[in-house]
C-alpha cells in the first residue's frame, strides 16, 4: 500500500483546561444549548446525504475489495497470522508487521474520494489515528474508503492493519508515533447515526448537576469554577441529566474513566491495607428487620408476611463479628439513606468502608483510619497520576495536601471550636464545645487548618455526647464528650467512628439518658447481643468510599465518583 | 509462685467427629433436648450456689491481691513491662518471661480451694492453658483463685502470667506445650452465669435447618449423614434456629471460624486473579428502576414518589461496563430473590461474585470463569487446610476431587442429557436435548461424571435456547442452542452464564420470539442502552460465593457458609 500523507490533524477530542472564569449566566447556557442542537441536526443531515452518496457510488463500480470490508458476520474474516495488539503496549516491534485489533471509532472522516483518516480508541484515552486509501491491486477499493470514512463514530470495529511512524506525530491522539495502515475493516458493532452525546460533550466538564429537568434555571454550589465549553469554540458541555441519559458515552469519556480507575484503586489499597493489618472481610446483610440507626430516612419494604428495611450502615453487625471474636474485620459494600436531599453530596445509595476492631484504647482504631486513609492518599498520588492529571484537565483542582509524617492534625472538637471562635469568620464568634458543627462550620475550620497546618486532611475527635448516637461511648476522664472522631477532606466529612458501648448495663444506662426506651424494636435486640456473651472493646469507623474519591479530586458532585448514582430523582440507568 | 500439677485435662471442648449412623429419631433429639434442659438447670444452680459461696468467703479473709484481681475499671492495671502475646506466634523465647494477653475465658474450674484452672481462647481455636494458685506472699491469695475458678464462661479477660511449660502437653488446648501462671486476671466483660448456647454445642454440627419452631419435625434433605451428638456423650447438638438465636456464640464456635476463614479466602482469591488478568471491578447499584430479570421473585419498595426494585442480577450493569469500554469487569456484593423457598440451597439475600468481559469467541468467558474457580479451589486446599480439616471433624465430607490441567470436564448440554439417558437413573431415559435440567437430572448427572471423569467440578455448556433468558446469544451454528453454560460443584448449580446478545435488532427479535413485549418497562430500557453506541460482543457469568463454599465442604446447608443468612422467615440477627 502506498504511504499516505499523514492529514492534518483531526478536531482535537481530547478535553481542555477549563479556565477559571465566572460561573456559567443563563444566556450563555441557552446560546450552549442552541448551538447544540443546531450541530445535531447538520450532522445528521450530513449523515444521510453521506449514506445516500455510498449506496449510489457502491452500485456504479465495481468492488474487488468486498472480502475486505463491511458488517461483521459471526465468522471473523481477519487473518489468524496478524498480531493480536493492544495499544498501550505498542512499541517499535510492531513496526512494519501485520497486526489487529478490536476498537471503538471515535472518528472517521474522508480525504478525497481515494482517503480516509479514522481514529480508534482500545480503552480509556488510548486511541490511534488510523489511514485508508485506494489502491492499485484493489484490495483497497474507493468503495471500502468511503465505507471506513462514513463508519459512525463510537462504533466497534475489527481491523488488520500494517504499523507504520507517522511522518509527523498525530496529536489528536495518544498513540502519537505509530498509526495503523488499514487493510481491513468490519463493523461488529453500529453505533447509531446520531448519538445521543458525542464523545467530545461526554468529556467536557458537566455542566448542571440538578435532578430537574430546567438544568440552566439551577445552578448548583460548586460548580462556580468551571467554564461553559460552549462559549469557547469545540462542542458544547452538557447536564448531568444528559450525561445519565447517555451513561455508556457518559462512562466512555475519557474523564470518567479515569475518576473509575481511581476509584478502583481506592477500593483495592483500602482491602489490601487492612489484609496486611490481620483484618478479615465480611459481609453484612442488606435486608435487616429493624432501622439499624433510628426509624428515620430508612427504607423500608414488604418481606413475605413482614416488613423489611434497608441497612443503613453495617455498624451492628461489624460489631457482632469483633463479639464473636473476629478482633479485625472490615466490609465494603451498599449502604442506603432514604434521605430527600437533593444536593452534590447525597445520593440514597452509596459505598462504605467500614472497619471495626477489638482495642484496649480506641486510638488504635483512629490511628488505623488514619493509615489506611494517608495509605491511600500517597500511593494514588504516585500510581494514578496519570489520571488525577487527566481529571484535573476537566475538573481543576488544587492539589490534595497531606500531613507529613508524624505530623497528622488531630484536634479535639472543642480545639476545633475554639479555633473558629478566635480566628474564623465573624458568625462563628459563639460556636460552642457541646453542640454538633453545621457544614458551613466544618468548611470554614477546614480553611482554617489547611491555612495554619497546611493539609487538607485532619482529625475532629471527642466529639460531644450530644452530638452522637446512643452506642458511643463516652470518655472516662470527661463524660461530656465521647471517644468519637470525624474524619475530614478539604473541609467536609467523610468519616464517622468511635469505640462503641460494650457493656449492656452501660447502653440501657445511655439510652434512657438520650429519652429512648431499650425495650422499643430495633434497640431492643441490639442490646440483646451484648448479653450473650463477655465483648471485647471495640471501635471502627465507616468512610463513604464516593466522597473519599469525589473529595480528593474536588469534583463538584459526588455524583461523578459514583458509578450509577442514586437520587431521590434518579434510578436510572 | 510454686508450679502446680497440671491438671487432668478438662472436658474435651474440641468438636469430635461425628459418626455415620443414620438420620436422627424423634426420640433422639426429644431426648437430647430433654437432657440439654435438666444441664442447663443444673449448672445455673451450680452457678448460684459458687457466687454465694464466693462472696462469702470473701468476706471471711482479708486479701491482700486485691489490685490484681476483679471487674476491670477504665484504666488498665496489667504491667507496662509485660509482653503482649498472640497465641499463634507463642514460642520458646517467651518461656519465663511476664506476658500479657486479652482473651476468651472458655471455661474455669476450681481445683481445690487453692488452685484453678482456665482456658483462655484467642480466636478461632487458639486456645492456652491458665493455672493460678494461692501463694505464700498473697500476691494470688484463696479470694482471687476463687474469683478465677468461677468466671463465666465466653466472658472476656485481661490476664498477665509467666509463659511455662507444661509438665505433660494439654491435650483440651490447641496451644498444648505452653501454659500460663496467671498473676493478674481482669474480667473486662463478664458473659451472663447461662449462656443460651455453649461453646461445645456450637462446635457440634447443627441438627436441623428448619425454619420452623418444631424442628424435631422436619429433617430437611442434606442433614441424613450427621450424627446426633446428643445420643454419644458430650453436650447436644443443636438446630440452626438455636444457633441463630445465639448468633455471637454460633460465630464463635471453631467451626464456623474455619468456615468463614475460607470464604475470605475465596472472595480474596476471586478478586486477586481477576485483577491479575486486567479486570476492574465495580459496584452495580441495588436499587433499580425495573425488575432486572423478569417481574417474578423481586423485592419492591417504596422510592419517593416512586417504586424501586432490589437488583436480583448485576448483569445489565456489567453488561454496560463492557458497553462502556472496560473490557473485563468484576464485582462481588449482595442480590436479591424474593423467592419463598424455604430450603437448604436458597436464601433471600445472597453475595454475587460476578465477572463480563469483551469476547472474540464466547469460550474465553467459559475458560476465565473456569480458571478462576480451578485456582481458588486449587489454593484453599493448600492455604486453608486446617480450616478445611476442621470443618470436616464436624461436617465429615469427601475431598472434593478436581480434573487434572488440560482434562477440564466441559460436556454440551446435549451430551450431559444423553449420558443420563444412557447411563443415569431409570426415570430419566426419556430426557430431552432441549427441556431443561431438574435438580434430580442434575444431581444424578454430577454422579455419572464423578464416576467417569473423577470430577465434582464441571460445565455444561451449549444450553437449549428454551432453557435461558431472552438475551442469551444462539450458537450461530445450531439456533436451537445458545452460547450458555451452567458449572456444578457435586451435582449442584454454582454459576450461571454465557454470550449475551449485543446487537439491538437481534435483541428485539428475539423477545418477540419468546412472547416478550420489547416495550415492556424493564425491557425497553435494556434494549436501548445497545442503541447508545456500537457494543463490543460479551459473556460472563455469576457465581453464588455462598453456594461455592457450602458446597466445596459439602456442607448440609448454604445457611452455614453465610454471615447472616437470610431466609423468608429471618430477618434477624
Amino acid at each position: 500500500m502506498a504511504e499516505p500523507t499523514p492529514a492534518p490533524a483531526p478536531p482535537a477530542e481530547a478535553p481542555e483546561v477549563a479556565g477559571e472564569e465566572a460561573g456559567p449566566s443563563k444566556k450563555a447556557l441557552k446560546k450552549a444549548e442552541a448551538k447544540a442542537k443546531k450541530e445535531a441536526e447538520k450532522a445528521k443531515r450530513a449523515a444521510e446525504r453521506a449514506a445516500a452518496t455510498a449506496q449510489a457510488s457502491a452500485a456504479a463500480a465495481e468492488d474487488h475489495a468486498t472480502g475486505n470490508y463491511g458488517q461483521e458476520t459471526h465468522e471473523t474474516k481477519l487473518s489468524d497470522d496478524a498480531i493480536e495488539i493492544s495499544l498501550k503496549t505498542l512499541n517499535d516491534e510492531h513496526l512494519g508487521k501485520k497486526v489487529k485489533l478490536r476498537a471503538f471509532l471515535q472518528n472517521a472522516r474522508m480525504q478525497g474520494a481515494k482517503m480516509a483518516f479514522v481514529e480508534l480508541r482500545e480503552t480509556s484515552n488510548w486511541a490511534i489515528q488510523g489511514v485508508v486509501a485506494a489502491n492499485a491491486d484493489g484490495s483497497v477499493s474507493r468503495q471500502m474508503v468511503k465505507f471506513i470514512g462514513l463508519v459512525h463514530p463510537e462504533s466497534f470495529v475489527a481491523v488488520e492493519a500494517t504499523v507504520e511512524k507517522p511522518l509527523e506525530p498525530v496529536k489528536s491522539c495518544r498513540v502519537s508515533n505509530y498509526e495503523l495502515h488499514l487493510t481491513k475493516l468490519f463493523v461488529i458493532s453500529s453505533a447509531p447515526a446520531m448519538l445521543g452525546m458525542t464523545l467530545s460533550t461526554a468529556n467536557k466538564a458537566v455542566t448542571n448537576f440538578s435532578d430537574e429537568e430546567a438544568p440552566a434555571e439551577a445552578p448548583v454550589e460548586g460548580v462556580e469554577k468551571l467554564s461553559i465549553a460552549g462559549e469557547v469554540s469545540g462542542p458544547p458541555a452538557a447536564s448531568m441529566i444528559t450525561h445519565l441519559d447517555n451513561i455508556v458515552m457518559h462512562k466512555r469519556s475519557y474523564v470518567q474513566q479515569a475518576i473509575a480507575d481511581i476509584r478502583v484503586e481506592v477500593k483495592h489499597l483500602f482491602r489490601s491495607y487492612l489484609r496486611d493489618q490481620g483484618f478479615k472481610e465480611f459481609e453484612p446483610p442488606c435486608l435487616i428487620a429493624a432501622a439499624s440507626e433510628g426509624g428515620a430516612n430508612v427504607f423500608r419494604l414488604p418481606y413475605f408476611e413482614k416488613e423489611a428495611f434497608l441497612a443503613q450502615s453495617p455498624q451492628f453487625y461489624k460489631q457482632i463479628e469483633v463479639l464473636a471474636g473476629r478482633k479485625r474485620v472490615f466490609c465494603v459494600g451498599p449502604v442506603f439513606r432514604a434521605e430527600n436531599s437533593n444536593t452534590p453530596r447525597h445520593m440514597t445509595e452509596f459505598t462504605g468502608l467500614d472497619l471495626e476492631m477489638e482495642v484496649t484504647d480506641y486510638r488504635e482504631a483512629l490511628h488505623m483510619l488514619e493509615g489506611v486513609l494517608l495509605h491511600i492518599f500517597r500511593t494514588i498520588k504516585k500510581t494514578c497520576a496519570d489520571e488525577i492529571a487527566l481529571v484535573r484537565s476537566v475538573y481543576p483542582s488544587e492539589e490534595f495536601l497531606l500531613p507529613e509524617e508524624g505530623k497528622e492534625v488531630r484536634l479535639t472538637f472543642a480545639e476545633g471550636q475554639k479555633l473558629l471562635r478566635e480566628e474564623g469568620p465573624e458568625e462563628f464568634r459563639n460556636v460552642s464545645d457541646f453542640e454538633d458543627m453545621s457544614t458551613p462550620q466544618e468548611k470554614a475550620l477546614g480553611a482554617l487548618i489547611k491555612k495554619k497546618y497546611n493539609t487538607d486532611f485532619y482529625v475532629l475527635d471527642k466529639f460531644p455526647s450530644d452530638a452522637r448516637p446512643f452506642y458511643a461511648k463516652e470518655d472516662p476522664a470527661n463524660p461530656k464528650v465521647t471517644n468519637a472522631y470525624d474524619f475530614f477532606m478539604r473541609g467536609q466529612e467523610i468519616l464517622s467512628g468511635g469505640q462503641r458501648i460494650h457493656d449492656p448495663v452501660e447502653l440501657e444506662a445511655r439510652l434512657r439518658t438520650k429519652g429512648v426506651d431499650p425495650n422499643s424494636p430495633g434497640i431492643r435486640e441490639y442490646v440483646d447481643f451484648f448479653r450473650q456473651v463477655g465483648a471485647p472493646p471495640h471501635a471502627g469507623g465507616g468512610i463513604g468510599l464516593d466522597r473519599v474519591v469525589a473529595w480528593y479530586l474536588n469534583l463538584p458532585s459526588v455524583h461523578l465518583a459514583a458509578y450509577y448514582p442514586r437520587t431521590p430523582k434518579r434510578l436510572l440507568p
